[in-house]
């Protein structure tokens, strides 16, 4: 491996030279290197404490998982995004009670609902660099793949040492792509609750029309409580657990922010590609994002067609649909952004600007060929993702896909603990059964047919080199085969199989192999023989993925270097670890003529609304603003260019600060590290930020806290969750 | 009749207190009072100057009848929108020169191309108050009828007195409704020719698509030049015909100007419903504006259904579904700016106000009854239209139409000149013919035949007791019949007239009513059968029209009493005659979160561009921008808050002028009368104006001076024309 070890030391030198906008998905130790910036935006807060995890504000901040959160009060109250507690409501809702429509408000403690088994909350903790113990592990010897193994190997062995503390969730996770990890240490508390959850319609007001659009006026807020057995640790659910107290709390200020206002967001950023290659986003422009589209867009179609004739169907499919929805429209919104400023064209000529530099210097030209090796790999991760893309398509059916994971599940649990894949080992398989038993509400077999079917189909379309026998013998299938032809040919397997139920499916879990290999089902016949592929397709993979462990850190190293000498931040891409960036509250030149202005309404919102459907509003909301009933929330005007008035009470607002999926739910902070907004969004023009941050048009979109305390307060009347949180009122703008 | 003659001098003192935003199209004669209003937006010309139609510069004004122009050379070169200029183009273009597609660019004064014999420029030159005139022909003792045909009669005598001066044109023009008359005496120049035209994708740029939207991107100018005989006087066009040589022509700055500077736009506004009642805007509201937004949906559908059959139908077709898109989409604004700030119930808050001002007072309670007499007589007015609207839309048969147009002259023409209709005399003869040859160029048989049963069916599908029996006798309809019956009833006229042809249209001009009884063509037949109703319900129309002529000057002295007693400004509803607005360039929050910036650029206008359709752009144009060509029209800033960066060359700016349709092509000038840019559309939000202005979103977009100089200069190499013109230089922005 042809990279020293020498960077994180060269990573903090070059923080304080990189004052640039307001990029940056910064890891929580390197804030100390960013304190001129922060005081420019006006952050008071010292940035020694804001970089420490065990200091105000940052062990106030909560993980879902899957989104992000916070701790606002001192008995365990937890603030996240309505979408992000959806599941937690959806669990506690029927048809006769359907709280994702009605909202919720848990008047006391004991009508606090139960979240569902799956919900957690984690305090991140611990962060300790365990880079040397990886790279011991890789040996320059190894094969690729052999390569792999051993660094998931060290990382899985240290998870267990870590997770031998009670209540403790682990995690070694890769930055900068390899160059350095982490061992990320979190306190699990297991008993969430649902406090107060808005009317659906505030909660998801625009519904998927509204989705990465601005002006928006959605009220994305939901209020959570972690409980903790008597002796104040984790504990699962118990009538008997009682609210934790967190080691701090955000305070909540009353007053909010304006145009302008320097503004802290802290949470847990999913995946960024800032540091790929241009040969990657030409890769992901012309070939991966529109079948991508194309495929979401097929099932989309299939699925609504199927709920136009049946609104059951509909209800069933609705969190599917709207996941296509939202990943679809994410990466229609990646393409747009691409072409609106040809950022494919841009990476070329910073790739080349990155070469012409490497060249330039006899110290620096063996680096060079570091760009060339990483180009050679991507080609044959893209060759590998477009030989099995079909085959990977042709999984899409629910239940053939269960039957595959239960058959890799048992085909795992033959090897000692250690030595399984990450995901299948003892500690998932909470996640197995939870997902397993989870299929039942959004399955139904003529749809999933005729969804496995279609792809199937595309599939068989492919050139015979491109396709896996096994898989066309397991299923029977022939070139010549028309959708519905496939469709006729497996539909009797829909009632052979007992894989529809939760029963029949969980009934799997902890079978050996050669159960499987004796069963009748066809679906698991199916899975156990087309699994060779699927294993050795694994294996493939196994060794790209040790290649990529080879070769992107020695890029990276390159990259690194070059933005350090152009005075460019650097902070590694995301990747789910807790991080905090910064930036100020402001609007955006949406097009040529138009100007997002950074403050919508209630007054706007209610412009917007509609008798039904994803725009209608609750009467109390609509009654409290016919009446004026704006509580101190009402404001004449929120600063900005143009000074237009406002007069009205704030619902969404715009800032500069650098996000991306799983800053979901992330608690917006003013310069003293009290909540002023929820961060729930991005524009449509800023969703290409993930590969390439424009400061000029990329805005976040946050809830506005005035609005959550105008709904509290005025029309929910949750008052005595108000007075839980302590409220801090300074002079109003 | 109960109203005073003394509200001129009431007026004039109302005019210095009436300092409110930039509302108002006022009369010339009314700037002398706005000096301060004036000086507040920074215009420097002397009010006194500006308001002169001998002097700099409304005597560089030109009407081409339906669209405003200005002089811009010594050598009577005019310019006007693109889309007042079309007629002018089409005129000149064949299938295989499509000038309308291509542009065109004469290069020497030889080249250029006559626009036709129906084109003209009127120069207003004298304004003369002929209300006492008037007054004395409305004796108290006569009919409502009566009334309107004396005053008519008055009407047409000032005119054939004003019209014995040579090439002159007159009207007698009621302003306030009736309240005040003024003869507008026009110099009348008949040899227009055509100049320079961008293509049509720059002239057009957005189509329908953008029309009365914004942002904007279109280059909507054309050159025209006035001819006139050797000894400089008007005359018909000769190839030795000499350039005319204005009194004077407006100055170009080509600095232009940037956001907050003053303007003054002057121009033709067609016509304002400012003035009316609440009973007015409700009955448009909720029956005219709907029912004609139905009727011109089905029409443009069913000639585009034809259109996408048959090609040749679609250019055919063009500018006619053109123009019902372009009616259309306005009463869909219309509609919408009534909803978004409710202006009927505001209109009825006004109308209670000045209600409650008129019973405040005994002086002023006599004036009450005139809310009420109005109203009346306005319900009379609304009822009359719904009884007629199914009957006068079962005209829309062009043949059918033309020969009840060619009935009704013979019959006006066995009548004195002076006592015949106004639109029916001897000086509108050559206005007939123009237009019975034009139908010509946008005329298909079968869409005639299926548009009008279209119509007759719905007229078919109202009760027996709103149908007239000579039509349904003319026709031979009877209520059972479908859409499909009736055109199976009518398709064999077509194949029985000579209407179909310009000529065999243009002979019946000049013939006897005796002939036309004689006729066997079906259509005229037809027509004959079918007048006497028409000049029934033109008699009815007659006693309305007199009983408004009565009623509404009284109310109008009321609103007028009012608006000045809450200094509020009080000019006229427009009326096709001369208007100077003032205003300033500015932006407008267009709805909660979005401000619309008053600026668009050519860089925003290459990120609309389509390779076809609305949004293609000449690769002249592309050419240019592409190798930065901009010439001295690049800005950095434009100014404006936000202050963004611009870094292009501006297209179309936005200004709060208070304009209407007909002020297409006005002059936009800055505080020194110079030209800066050219009228040509309003917002989507600034429809309502009609009936309501809301100085807070109310726009009119104009064509930067800068992209026509730039487009001349760098594009289209029309440098002759510039040396022809004045450019001022100052110190740029």
């Amino acid at each position: 491996m042809n990279y020293k070890n020498t960077w994180p030391a060269l990573l903090a030198i070059s923080l304080a030279t990189s004052l640039q906008a307001d990029e940056g998905q910064w890891q929580p130790h390197q804030l100390t290197q960013l304190q001129p910036a922060l005081i420019q935006r006006g952050i008071e807060i010292p940035a020694s404490q804001l970089a420490d995890l065990n200091q105000y504000p940052l062990n106030a901040m909560v993980s879902l998982g899957y989104c992000s959160a916070s701790f606002v009060s001192p008995d365990g109250l937890v603030i996240t995004n309505h979408h992000c507690g959806y599941g937690a409501i959806q669990q506690n809702s029927s048809a006769e009670n359907n709280l994702i429509e009605l909202g919720f408000l848990a008047q006391t403690r004991e009508q606090e609902l139960p979240a569902g088994p799956q919900e957690r909350f984690y305090v991140t903790e611990q962060v300790l660099d365990v880079t040397r113990e990886i790279r011991q592990a890789q040996r320059s010897d190894l094969s690729p793949a052999a390569l792999f193994d051993a660094t998931e190997l060290t990382r899985k062995q240290l998870i267990s040492q870590c997770e031998q503390a009670a209540n403790s969730r682990c995690n070694v996770v890769s930055f900068h792509h390899g160059l350095q990890f982490f061992l990320i240490k979190q306190l699990m508390i297991q008993d969430v609750r649902l406090v107060y959850a808005p009317a659906g319609s505030v909660g998801n007001f625009g519904g998927d029309t509204d989705n990465y659009e601005y002006p928006r006026h959605t009220g994305d807020y939901t209020f959570l409580r972690a409980y903790v057995g008597k002796d104040g640790k984790p504990a699962p659910f118990s009538k008997d657990n009682v609210p934790y107290k967190p080691k701090s709390y955000l305070k909540v200020n009353a007053a909010g922010v304006q145009a302008g206002d320097g503004i802290i967001l802290a949470g847990y950023p999913g995946q960024t590609s800032r540091y790929r290659l241009a040969e990657e986003i030409r890769f992901a422009q012309q070939w991966q994002y529109p079948q991508a589209i194309a495929t979401y867009r097929q099932m989309i179609d299939t699925i609504e067609l199927f709920g136009q004739q049946d609104p059951a169907l509909q209800v069933r499919y609705a969190a599917v649909v709207k996941g296509y929805h939202n990943r679809m429209k994410k990466m229609q919104g990646l393409l747009a952004g691409f072409n609106a400023t040809d950022v494919p064209a841009l990476k070329e000529r910073q790739q080349a600007a990155l070469t012409d530099w490497l060249s330039a210097s006899t110290q620096r030209k063996s680096m060079l060929q570091s760009v060339d090796e990483l180009a050679a790999v991507v080609k044959q991760e893209q060759q590998f993702l477009q030989q099995t893309w079909y085959f990977e398509n042709a999984k899409r059916g629910d239940l053939f896909k269960a039957a595959l994971d239960l058959y890799k599940l048992a085909k795992q649990n033959e090897l000692p603990d250690a030595q399984r894949e990450v995901g299948f080992q003892q500690r998932d398989l909470k996640m197995w059964q939870g997902r397993l038993q989870r299929l039942d509400t959004s399955f139904d077999a003529t749809v999933d047919l005729t969804l496995w079917s279609q792809q199937l189909a595309n599939y068989l379309r492919q050139p015979a080199a491109e396709r896996f026998s096994a898989l066309d013998q397991a299923l029977q299938l022939s070139a010549a085969m028309s959708e519905s032809a496939i469709a006729a040919q497996l539909k009797p397997w829909y009632s052979k199989t007992e894989l529809h139920t939760a029963e029949g499916r969980l009934a799997w879990l902890g079978k050996k192999p050669a159960d499987f290999a004796k069963s009748s089902d066809p679906f698991i016949r199916a899975a156990v023989a087309v699994y060779p592929i699927a294993a050795q397709l694994d294996q493939q993979q196994k060794t790209i993925q040790g290649l990529l462990l080879q070769k992107r850190p020695a890029f990276m190293q390159a990259v690194i270097a070059y933005n350090q000498s152009q005075g460019k931040p650097v902070y590694p891409d995301a990747n789910s670890t807790l991080r905090v960036t910064y930036g100020h509250v402001d609007g955006y030149p949406a097009a040529d003529g138009v100007y997002k202005t950074p403050f919508t309404s209630v007054r706007g919102m209610i412009a917007k609304r509609q008798a039904n459907g994803e725009f209608a509003l609750p009467d109390e909301l609509v009654t409290a603003y016919q009446a004026n009933q704006y509580g101190s929330y009402f404001r004449k005007t929120l600063g900005g260019q143009p000074a237009l008035p406002f007069n009205s009470v704030p619902v969404n607002f715009l800032s500069s600060a650098d996000t991306t999926g799983g800053n979901s739910g992330s608690a917006v902070m003013n310069g003293r590290g009290e909540l002023v907004g929820l961060n729930f969004d991005s524009t449509f023009e800023s969703i290409s930020k993930d590969w390439y941050f424009n400061p000029a048009v990329t805005r976040a979109i946050h809830v506005d806290i005035r609005f959550v305390l105008w709904m509290m307060q005025e029309v929910d009347g949750a008052e005595h969750l108000l007075k839980e949180m302590t409220l801090v009122q300074p002079s109003q703008h």
